[in-house]
């Protein structure tokens, strides 16, 4: 299949964004298994993601999360990530942590709580300000256990409370990413547990607010692309949490669990033209390396999403459209299914030669004795996870 | 539990819609199963809902589904249903049983099935306007089964066009009821899957377009009440297709599968003022009687709505928003489960007696030689069913 | 509808064991929201149980979990809980939150962790013995997070042979119950993730191995009283754990979900002749209660259970079976929804009377002081938790 | 990638086998859409079946279905398959669309259906006589729709004793494959929902019994390849239905909803050594072609097949086999995911090549005029269906 050079310079110029929490300890309410070498401040964890930025050559954002990588000087960090190589991406609020959110942040009964939760997410902003962040990336752990439990209309007129006045806190070129998610760890009603929740209230917020899809969080047997398909054409969406599942909110490695969906999304997203960073779709990483070692699998999930966006972009799209129009239902499959077929890696390794770097990125982490250092270097101390 | 006045006289005024169609032979794609007795036409199928409106006194419209009821008169047809003491309700379009619609309706890639299709919309008004119905209820099948097959967007685009020319041919007193559905008889993508694209339409389309929910078309997991509240705060919610399932769009009777899920669902719209007739939501059935028998299957369907009304009557509200304002979960829970817990059917006896008709319908109809009488006088001809 | 007196028996004799973790914190993967007067040990876990037992009257025993509840002496715990009115239960092992078991315990691909995992195994039919227990509850969390991370069959190899070690250390009056669950923590596969895979080992390793049916472990659809059915039938069912979900195993309270659903469990085990303490079926809670309080909830969860298994006693059998055998599909539905429909409370409230207790068991608990008497006391320490 | 020499030779001895039905007409309950020259008989199904294996050469036989398939003279039909270049294969049987079998087959509550229901299945045994079959498959639709409608327990009795009757009829070198389903037709419960009541019914009967996969039957998130481990282990897989699903039982073309799925499946056959047709686990196609042409369909879904197969034979063994014994989660996954991105297309060119057939069956296809001839000649009649 012969590659276009605008692929080639398309997949050089890709960007994908890591997540600073995904460097750090995570696991499931059974077990925490800490790992050797993991960060214990945010500096640690910019320094991974740096890391992978180099080994990879697409992934030169890294999306903080507030206050796990809370630090007294935001222009600092970012000047340090800077000499590393890599900028600060979306700022990830949390307001689900604190012993008051027990029964909801912004949707919460009480006001108290409502208005602290808000000035989180207004700190938040402020934290944009100092970090020059574009994207404020909200997503509520809201919701409840049981039925009965609180009023499901008035939770949503708090909810749309909230998020206008964060909105209006936003600057000009900032945006609010409201991401949805079906159940975990509410688990009878969740305050924003669709696209379509979401989307409502983007509409209602502006032109600022858009919708954040993260590939885990749908009931079982959604179609996803549908939803990418749907947004694009609403000029509503706003970013990705790439992650993938084969149960709930699993959280593996994107692309794991069921490569050809990642394969529909971005295929998507190439055919819309969506993935050129002008087109303002953010891509970013939203795992848990419960079980293996962190930094391989972020590089690993990274190539996961280069692999799927080279096969999208070997899609005959005039072949596909004919078929298409002339209702051949299995010939329109076929030219999908032959790009999807095709083994991209030898391009990929083509593209990251031409990039300057190694064509083996895996190899080259495990060739650049990295790993060992941080094992060696980072000891003592409280390692980072969900609680810091 | 002390029952208000006010709530046996929603009770009596309750109004719940049958579908012409569930009188008629259904079945699944493996085999329907004839039953003796069933009507051959739309005359015989409005006289089996009269039945069903005599004896529970709260089903006094009958939906009529075209092509499958049509009429060279439907004043007289009309007319018919009022000396049986029934009214002609919802106008059912039906885009998918045609061979042209193969790869979609409104949404194939041909240009002469899609105008084919919209003809057809726009007959079902015409339709409308003869028997005075109120609502356009659109279900579309159209989908792709396979990655490819279609444009997702191109879809999209098709589906708004023609929903805004049928839109625009509305009378001042008619309303579009858009419904979704998540799957089948299209395996891959669906063109309607779920409220929020059936909500996107409809705001774009305007006040007189609102959403259908059928409680059986949703991904496993869905919490239908929470769409039902949020339709309801966003002013959007039309009506409801009644039916119940374990697995996928099974069509059993409404309640029979999951009676605490059709009481949570019956609260919200109690709570929210909305079960009476001037809020213009339509509760309708739309149910397949593939092995019960089926008038009187209808009126168990029929009184298990009422049941479940009337539990969400008997929700003590003050109690319950006391204990939501507290954040006593369990207390709120408890609020909510009492009513649950209360054996109704004594109530509804009685609200029946007040209404003059037979405290039990189902006792009434079995008494009654209904049955019987059909049986022998539908003899010859051919037998209602979903291709007739 | 008429109540037998041998009802009424049997729900006075009914047996509901509590487990010792439920009393302590517990929480999702986000967020553990500790509670005033949580245990601090597993001598005050048994006097929160001994407390539910006092006010239900039908739940004298508590599970243990070791290590959560290992004690120098399980003779002076035993001897504490019978002081208290309370027996020792079922012991569950826990071989999932060291951090040998990253990869799987008994399933391990490494030999040393096998033997470690089997060695606690064999340490608490140890405890069994010191404790009189007869079941020793077994949950692996064993399983994969991603394709090719280890070899299926091979872990199959390795569980059967952990079991029949294991088997073999059993007394004669003691049993082992083999739970099952779809996913979590492990995210691929899981090494016992349905019934079909516990019961074809219990069945390769004797009589004294049956199966566990935890009701939250099931995949979307499963229809739990079917597998109920099928192992009464064959004679392999030997105890549920408790509690209910709308999503995965959300652990909430039995019977908060889907009340029909724990109905219809109840009525297969009643129509078995299976509830007598004789049948050998332990019926145990298995919940968490992250947000509600906890001993409340617990009553209620006990009070839950007893209103299914009152609304299954009142299932007339007769006229059940005439209309099965006749083809009645709605008569037989109408016989089993008729006392579906009941409310049991006011016959729970006699039974309850005529055992000497408080008629209302959670107004009871409030009246009692005793929440007031435990958060004023347990001060101090480190409270109970999954951890510890 | 190297390739192995052993496995061009296996690929080029794979067996996959077709059903008579898959060339006939299909649909969904909403409607059967007919393709122009469809077979009007079994004579000409058998003729596409050639057709497929002519073109593949890897589909020599092909499966039929009783009383779809019944012809007078059965020995004549096995010489025209031979004529043709096929054999026939598995028969299926059909007790779902008689209007007795409207509550159930072999587990009718009425004793005279269950005997019409298991002579059938005794009659295609004597069809297996008659064709030289080795494999009955069985099928069951029975269930029940509503709770209460009959009894779980004595429909297993039912069953259990029908099988026996029927296994005992089976000659030495026959075999029953018991098919399991978890819905449709039957949406409350069904008798065979699950792999587990398959397996338990086919070790009570005997090794002449074994379980078939239907790999579009399952509960969502239900780990197939776990399934095909486990029964692998226990010498109890006797056959596949392959199809797709997104959804339900979708029926798609296998390999087109989740070609990694397949490939994961088709791994742990070829690492059992399962693959070749002395290990009696039967290959078959169970799929519908709706709206898709169907012979070309039916090529592709071989070739699906014969992809996933290459895959699965490309994994490099040992290299898995290391990274799994040293805990390497990545590693091993990687070695699998190596060979799932290798594009096997030119490799099965090359296959066919050497067995003397077109490198592109699809194209062969098209260009053979195969297509023209059918729709030309197979005018007139009743065009073949799941009804006929």
């Amino acid at each position: 299949m012969a590659v276009p050079t605008a692929a080639r310079a398309t997949l050089a110029q890709q960007r994908i964004e890591t997540p600073s929490w995904a460097y750090a300890n995570s696991g499931t309410r059974f077990k925490v298994f800490a790992q050797p070498g993991v960060p214990r401040d945010p500096w640690e964890k910019i320094a991974d993601a740096a890391t992978v930025h180099r080994l990879t050559g697409v992934a030169p954002t890294v999306a903080l999360h507030i206050p796990w990588d809370r630090v007294e000087d935001y222009a600092k960090l970012s000047a340090y990530a800077a000499e590393q190589g890599v900028e600060l991406g979306a700022i990830n609020s949390n307001v689900f942590q604190d012993p008051d959110y027990k029964l909801g942040s912004v949707t919460n009964p009480d006001a108290r709580i409502r208005r602290k939760a808000i000035d989180h997410l207004l700190e938040c902003v402020d934290v944009m300000d100092a970090t020059g962040s574009r994207d404020l990336k909200l997503w509520f752990s809201d919701g409840t256990n049981y039925p009965g439990q609180d009023n499901i209309r008035a939770r949503q007129d708090r909810l749309a409370e909230a998020l206008r006045e964060v909105y209006d806190r936003l600057g000009d070129d900032q945006r609010m990413l409201l991401e949805y998610k079906l159940f975990e760890p509410a688990f009878y009603t969740t305050d924003v547990p669709d696209w379509g929740t979401s989307y409502a209230h983007c509409v209602e917020l502006g032109e600022k607010a858009t919708v954040c899809i993260d590939t885990g969080h749908h009931a079982p047997g959604t179609n996803i692309e549908f939803i990418v398909a749907f947004l694009l054409r609403a000029n509503k969406l706003g970013a990705f949490d790439f992650n993938s599942r084969f149960y709930a909110d699993d959280d593996l490695m994107v692309g794991a669990a069921d490569p050809f969906q990642l394969f529909r999304i971005m295929y998507e997203i190439v055919s819309a033209g969506a993935l050129a960073p002008e087109a303002g779709i953010a891509f970013m990483l939203d795992q848990c390396h419960n079980i293996e070692a962190k930094i391989p699998a972020i590089i690993r999930s990274v190539l996961n999403v280069q692999e799927a966006t080279a096969k999208a972009l070997l899609v005959d799209a005039d072949a596909l459209a004919a078929a298409q129009r002339s209702g051949d239902v299995l010939g329109a499959n076929a030219v999908l299914m032959d790009a999807y077929a095709t083994d991209v890696r030898p391009l990929l390794r083509e593209v990251r030669a031409d990039m300057g770097i190694d064509p083996d990125p895996i190899a080259a982490y495990h060739a650049s004795g990295y790993q060992k250092r941080i094992e060696a270097d980072r000891v003592g101390g409280t390692q980072a996870g969900w609680g810091a």
